[in-house]
């Protein structure tokens, strides 16, 4: 039987990809954060050593696809496609940090929901048997976002309490294809995808990435439950992106209001990795490393001890382009949801 | 039986995706080029009445999609998915392009080369039985790519013979599911893809895109013929995105050197999109939208009335970001191979 496309935007997989290997490399803020214990790397140099901010991504988001392959136990051969991509402009990181490895490669790009992407697009790849084992992975790095995005670093600007503070870290995982025969039950599997569309409330303000992008999460959220008739409950955790403490408040809201009460299960990735009265990063952590590191660390670490065993893992992003922005338009939020579980 | 990962790189469809419309719709100066019979649209304001290029990018994806979507005759709701992408930062031309149509969205960035990416992903995805109808679609703009990646348009520099003409235009295409009770006999079909890597030879001169992508074209050919053990002659054309008149040159060489002579069989979308001796372009046209428009105007119409009944379609990518340019980094190349027949 084959995997079926279900209700407007869902698809739910007859053969469950499984995420045999995941890899977290992190900087020295994150590695200061509570989720320190299940990063695999901490580096405290920003630049990793290289010349600048942005090839310093490029080695963060290498080291953590050699890391997952390495901790696969499975040769860089057996590995078809690598579906990945970053913040910077025209995916700089994913091209420097992969270019070596000669993966046929996906550049995509889906601002800080690129994990749920790549993800998605990797399991329908081994779900239709195009491919044994693919790699998706992403990166952010907090000063080359904020270069790009905001103001220069030296600059010292101050942050309003809505901002949230881009997660220097990249995330990778190995996923590949099941069969009866073959069902990796050890591992999590990606049962179910729900993809996400472009959502527009006319937020412009890109100091508040969490109000751009909540009512993309609460659209696709909304329409995961209704595909698969399901209810809030159905999930251990409901787990965002980067909202941060405001977009996760809008996000209750919105879902409370098109009634679906998520309160007890949700949340996001940006409010757990720092420790806000330490680290002074207001709404919480943001950016295409924040959900990856989350997901590769703390929460498959969490599933593998079996706190939980069913989640609905929400990729969030705001597609701020900064043309777009001083030209004055919006900031549309994008999200994607990805159903995971564990035996 | 399922479709078939063949050799290192190659995707075989059991059940080819079709092709069942598209649609091209350019600027001035490709209305004034040999292939202007063959667009859909031609719009002589370059801002397509918005108040930006950028935001006169997005009109001309819009109105590619949605002519799209009326030449095939079916209704917007059975279409289930949009791959598409563009030059610009962030996919700012996609993003305010085409968000009102509501399409799950998967955002993609592999720089000229994004057509080929997108009908890739498009054909694995209804050929994998994901979705039934598929939007697959790209765009470029003169203006506004020379503004974001070279000079301000007023400053009227000095262009180089080696430099390409950014094309101004966008191509849509909806990719539909096929089986042997639903053959879709008539339309051209998408039988086989060849996914490329990223590829640096090393190259540094952001005014000579032919040379930084030309060896990606030859290394993903070389691919091709080599996993489907073909010869260059198997093909009515093998035609190329926008290497212009001196990547041309060196793709032969380098493809020559390898055992391989596509010299009768090589087309470039780029060569044949403008007539230099009227339009001074130099080495000829390129961007996102330069493939995209010849393929959905020129290359299919010679399909659909048997000129040619097997191509090998190969967008190129020159993947220069100008953060990376300017740090003084490479610009390495990548492209993506497919194979369209027609019956």
């Amino acid at each position: 039987m084959n995997s079926e496309a279900i209700g407007k935007q869902t698809i739910k997989f007859n053969c469950p990809p499984a995420i045999i290997s995941s890899a977290s490399i992190v900087g020295e803020m994150e590695g200061q954060g509570p989720l320190a214990p299940y990063f695999d790397q901490i580096e405290t140099d920003p630049t990793f050593a290289k010349e600048s901010w942005e090839l310093g991504e490029s080695e963060m988001q290498r080291r953590a696809v050699q890391t997952a392959i390495s901790k696969a136990g499975i040769p860089k051969e057996d590995i078809r496609y690598l579906f990945g991509g970053d913040l910077l402009g025209q995916l700089m990181s994913s091209t420097f940090g992969i270019k070596d490895f000669e993966f046929p490669f996906f550049g995509l790009y889906g601002a800080c929901s690129t994990c749920g992407e790549a993800l998605s697009l990797a399991a329908m790849t081994v779900a239709a048997g195009y491919a044994k084992n693919v790699v998706a992975t992403t990166s952010s790095h907090y000063a080359s976002a904020e270069k790009q995005f905001r103001y220069p670093l030296e600059y010292g600007n101050q942050r309003p309490l809505c901002s949230t503070w881009t997660v220097t870290g990249s995330g990778a995982f190995i996923v590949s294809s099941t069969s009866s025969e073959q069902p990796l039950s050890n591992y999590p599997h990606i049962v179910a995808i729900t993809t996400g569309k472009i959502v527009d409330y006319g937020v412009r303000d890109n100091m508040n990435m969490g109000a751009c992008m909540a009512p993309a999460a609460a659209d696709v959220i909304y329409q995961c439950l209704d595909d698969l008739d399901l209810k809030p409950s159905a999930f251990d955790k409901i787990i965002t992106g980067d909202l941060g403490k405001i977009g996760s408040e809008i996000l209750i809201k919105i879902l409370l209001d098109n009634g679906y009460d998520i309160s007890k299960q949700h949340m996001d990735c940006g409010v757990e990795i720092y420790d806000d009265e330490k680290q002074d990063t207001h709404s919480g952590g943001s950016g295409c490393g924040c959900c990856a590191v989350t997901l590769a660390g703390y929460i498959l670490h969490n599933m593998a001890n079996h706190t939980w065993k069913r989640i609905l893992f929400v990729p969030t992003g705001a597609l701020l382009s900064t043309v777009s922005y001083n030209e004055g338009q919006t900031i549309p939020g994008i999200a994607h949801g990805i159903i995971i579980e564990q035996n």
